[in-house]
């Protein structure tokens, strides 16, 4: 929820069309998040009549803070970002990243082809002068804290250089979005003293400890996320990835297994309608929709990757965390730093 | 628990000196390993005086299958693997790995430092023909099946080759193990299709793809190792450990959140009470005592490696894995199996 002194007014475009679920889910969303915050402005981007139709059902008198923009494509789910880049320019994607880019929105939110975002952010939105690589960055939940990790898949390899970057973006981040003044930067590492990271990482850790602007405090390992150890832990797309849905993985099990627990006998149901309250704190921590949203950070501009099969409350998620973006002038607060650091 | 149809007797040495909570713990679990398992001998291998004194506590009329073998040294965990190989010859664990290279045991337990551990399993053992390096692989428990995951850091970076010997021996070692004649392997990879892996991930898929004798299912995604998808998933060491404290990391968080709720408040613990038999399966599955024991694969006899932190309970489990592979005798079906394959 957001707080009551927010005033600045926001506006976020929504790419409508795209994630698994379809316009109605975002279009509902949207509704929910214009009613929660009163300084927020939407333009859903997609299919015109189709959206108009679903905002009726979800608003009959209409809402003065919701409007349509249209776009008549939509970038599939398999189309290559190359592809989407060259033949799907008036999609949901394109345009909603466009109002971004011409100033109409603040920030843009989109459930499509991560590729294809990344790719129309660079092309359309453009990246901070001297940074060579976007990552994929997101805040991760625990019990004490919550740390970014990034990248999470924008890259499949990083060098030395672009993960210092990533480390300087997220560390910005970090300040912008989390207020921490000098936030405790990380690089992500294998346990074992012997075999201490492979080649990019150890000069990687050479590059930030030589740094003046980080706070870096040296290698984390994989549990160490939850620890409040960090609050930004940096590594290539490929591991992070990885890691990342390994977490999702052994969550997503706990939770059936929670499930099973309370559901499969009477006295299971009876007992987890007693425990129900108890669990909330930990239901709430590992429920992903509450977590749904990554910044795809080094583009001059506010645009959140929301995942693919985001119900309802996962897309207000991402657009809360978008707004938050937007109100933090996250892009304005980074190029500048930027400016002072990379000249 | 072992069945009671396991008549072929094994021998197992334990480098009882290793690991952060000392030899009292080894002591005591191998007690309780050969208590359980009347075909089981065990060789623990450390400083005789403490060790008899221990085992004289917890088994006062001492124990016909268990006999110590002196090694005055202890390989430290901040030891170099090339120190250790170079100075610490006649160290519990070096000692441990000789009996298995010369058949006086059938395979090692040690929770000692990894690089070392390996280091002497290479020079004193030595590696199967043909394969170039050694790698970590660890069954990783969830709901339905469970799958060898490798390699969990032996080596932090693979190349395509490298990733194609390891699908190779893990197929091997389920095969042997659990008795599956064509386990499905797959490749670690991340989600996005546009970004579908980096070069060695592509191209070791290319060779899985042409092979005869494994039964490639193509890539995964971190979170499908807790979905019976594959019986083997391929990875190198670097995302592999990464990737698997990430895991343990979330299921630590979720253990501790649930000990909170079932603690903090009278209601609490009074549900916990009624809950305790519904969570029984949810606990044994992420208790990581039940699961520890990682297989040295690639060494031409059975080495078993502890967690550092292993506490009775786990350490049994290690030497259950140990006697496992021993009975399976997965070192000579490998062998075998490879000699027809690589020649």
């Amino acid at each position: 929820m957001l707080e009551t002194h927010t005033v600045k007014p926001v506006t976020i475009a929504i790419d409508a069309m795209s994630g698994d679920r379809g316009p109605a889910v975002t279009v509902s969303a949207a509704v929910q998040a214009v009613h929660e915050n009163k300084a927020l402005s939407i333009i859903l981007v997609g299919i015109q009549s189709e959206l108009e139709a679903l905002l009726l059902k979800s608003a009959p008198q209409g809402h003065s803070r919701i409007r349509v923009e249209e776009a008549a494509d939509v970038v599939r789910m398999n189309d290559r970002p190359s592809f989407a880049l060259r033949h799907r320019r008036n999609s949901s994607m394109a345009v909603a990243v466009r109002l971004v880019a011409e100033g109409k929105a603040g920030g843009c939110v989109s459930a499509g082809n991560t590729g294809a975002l990344m790719g129309f952010g660079r092309s359309i939105i453009g990246m901070y002068p001297g940074i060579e690589r976007p990552a994929i960055a997101k805040l991760i939940p625990s019990l004490r804290g919550r740390c970014y990790v990034l990248d999470l898949g924008a890259n499949v390899d990083a060098s030395a250089e672009n993960l210092y970057q990533h480390a300087l973006m997220g560390s910005l981040l970090a300040s912008a979005v989390a207020g921490k003044s000098e936030p405790r930067v990380a690089l992500l590492n294998v346990g074992e003293e012997e075999i201490k990271g492979n080649e990019q990482v150890r000069l990687a850790s050479h590059l930030l400890a030589q740094s003046d602007t980080i706070n870096y405090i040296g290698y984390v390992e994989g549990s160490d996320l939850f620890r409040d150890v960090a609050d930004v832990v940096v590594c290539d797309g490929f591991v992070g990835n990885i890691a990342l849905k390994t977490g999702e993985g052994v969550a997503g099990l706990l939770i059936e297994l929670l499930e099973q627990a309370f559901t499969r006998s009477l006295y299971g149901r009876f007992v987890g309608l007693l425990a129900k309250p108890l669990l909330r704190k930990l239901l709430r921590l590992i429920d992903p929709s509450r977590h749904n949203g990554a910044s795809l950070l080094g583009l001059q501009g506010v645009v959140v990757k929301s995942h693919g099969n985001a119900n309802e409350r996962a897309v207000l998620a991402a657009v809360r965390l978008a707004v938050r973006e937007v109100e933090c002038e996250v892009p304005r607060r980074i190029n500048e730093r930027l400016d002072e650091i990379l000249l």
